[in-house]
């Protein structure tokens, strides 16, 4: 259905990024990078988690010794994040970072930039070159939010000429805000310009209660029109949610094959006379213990009841009294409403076998 | 930014839906329609929470009689869902309904079809044309999931010239499945080939953590591309959710002005070497009792703190030891880390004064 936009591909280690390899899932650690025991062990659950690539952030030079250690102990390829420093970015390259973040606001100097891209060359690894509107904040003076995105496009394209000079090309590209808008129409503008993969991310978007709306669709919106080939959900919180919110927004437009059970819920309405909620509540806990990707269906009446059902591997429907169980859309039993949920458990336990 | 597409103008009682108003919020009854007392009180919530349109089942007779007296007790119109009875719809249009909604799956004789727009014309009401995928299913016979789009077009093409052919013109559309790339597909469809308002939703999407993403990719998407003049979250649980989720879609892409206070806050890293997100969550609580739409910044360090700062009413940003608060991007304090709390809360006193 989604047409990826056609990038070249980038290696971060054995990831592969670009148009022909499926969307990269990515998130950052968030803890201090010389606690080398915490730090892997996060890894370690943000890849348990679906994560294919980590980043890590590299702020001085006690965080390189403790980043080349962190390497050598996680299976995923790393990406460091160096902010402000040339030093860094040579140090995390030859530490093992199979690719580092930039920020054109933070690393200005052509001098520096190519050092760092000549030192990503001889090591064979990738370079984000990661615009952030707030880090670029002077080149707005009094501009107007609504008309930051060509500055943005400029500072980019400015950025990009930098490497290309010296015969670089294994670059994804980034522009972050934290509106939603912006991020929309910047990397729309990008997609359109370069032929970079792009890693995509809403930034600042806050607590996951506020995060998770806005970059969903934001993320969902780009991916849509095939923008995106890696990306990161940002949320100021535990970040194995990032990874599983942005495996739900892969897996609701079908660039992420769940493997985990899926349960679909009518939102109920005055026809409905059962406790329909607290049913599909105790149904979520028992799939929780599923280990294929099964597709349940709780619906409260029959104007989508049967629908759904047949588009389900086991569904339940019922009236005031009775329920209807189904599987693969066929009606297998009628019972009582009070034995359909022990009855809906028995079909699930027969379907893991 | 959004260009919305363009319109006719549908009126449900005082409200107007279509590309020249904004896009309308609205959510459903989950109460039996019976209970008259329960059903004004969950309509008053929705409404206070933000509902522009309040939709209620009309299941029986009985449902009919106390829809009537529900209409009269409440501000805000109401929609009718009449799902199988042409019986239904009459009631409920004699009885006060703003728009009903009708089910081309469940209505299907012309006969019944034309007395319900003539009934509706009389009292000009509006219709919603409201096709569900799970309710046409006896369309797909084995037809693929991927290639039901364009027999659900082709039913609502077929169910919209019977309007037509009546001279009535007051409809609303929607297409609704619990799948977003079909969501996607059916409302770009509908959207090219129509120029009614358009009701986006997705159906079914289940319970709330896992109907918030996808709803927000698929309405979200839609959104962004100009299309949908009212749209309904389906969640399975509190309809207020519903109404809040609908808001925080809408707002995200700066259709919809949320007075509410905004608070932004990065999702930290290893940089970042205190408790910014147990901070945060302080903040946040403090800002319920905020009553403007303040937009309050909580950063980190300084690789994006002071770019968020000059977008934010009130910023902070802290280092190890030390805080500082910005006020419209203007660092006007720097503060022990230990007192940066109580600072800010002082601010924001003062702001709301």
């Amino acid at each position: 259905m989604i047409k990826r936009r056609k990038t070249r591909t980038v290696s971060a280690g054995k990831v592969k990024i670009g148009s022909k390899h499926p969307v990269v899932i990515q998130s950052m650690v968030k803890l201090a990078t010389t606690d080398i025991a915490a730090c892997v062990k996060q890894i370690n659950a943000l890849s348990a988690a679906g994560a294919q690539l980590v980043r890590i952030a590299i702020p001085t030079r006690q965080d390189s010794i403790a980043f080349a250690k962190i390497v050598k102990k996680v299976k995923i390829p790393l990406i460091a994040d160096i902010h402000f420093s040339p030093e860094r970015a040579v140090e995390a390259i030859e530490g093992g970072a199979a690719k580092i973040r930039l920020n054109p606001g933070n690393i200005k100097s052509e001098d520096d930039i190519n050092r760092i891209i000549d030192c990503a060359k001889a090591h064979k690894i990738a370079i984000r070159i990661g615009i952030n509107e707030a880090s670029i904040r002077n080149l707005f003076h009094d501009t107007p939010q609504r008309k930051r995105t060509p500055l943005m496009i400029r500072e980019m394209a400015g950025y990009i000429r930098l490497f290309e000079k010296r015969g670089f090309n294994d670059i994804v590209l980034s522009v972050k805000s934290s509106d939603v808008a912006r991020t929309l129409e910047s990397n729309i503008a990008i997609a359109e310009k370069f032929d970079y993969p792009i890693h995509l991310g809403l930034t600042h978007a806050g607590l996951a209660e506020d995060a998770i709306v806005p970059a969903s669709v934001a993320i969902g919106t780009l991916l849509w029109q095939g923008i995106g080939d890696t990306i990161r959900i940002s949320i100021a919180g535990d970040p194995v949610q990032e990874v599983e919110i942005a495996k739900k927004i892969l897996a609701s437009i079908g660039l992420y094959k769940s493997r985990e059970p899926q349960l679909i819920v009518c939102p109920t309405c005055g026809r409905c006379r059962w406790d329909l909620i607290g049913f599909a509540r105790q149904v979520k806990k028992l799939l929780k213990e599923v280990k294929n990707p099964l597709r349940v269906a709780v619906m409260g009446c029959v104007v989508n009841g049967p629908g759904e059902a047949a588009d389900a591997d086991i569904a339940v429907c019922a009236a005031a009294d009775k329920g209807f169980i189904y599987k693969k859309g066929k009606k297998i039993a009628t019972v009582k409403q009070s034995q359909l949920f022990a009855a809906l458990k028995k079909e699930i336990e027969k379907y893991e076998k």
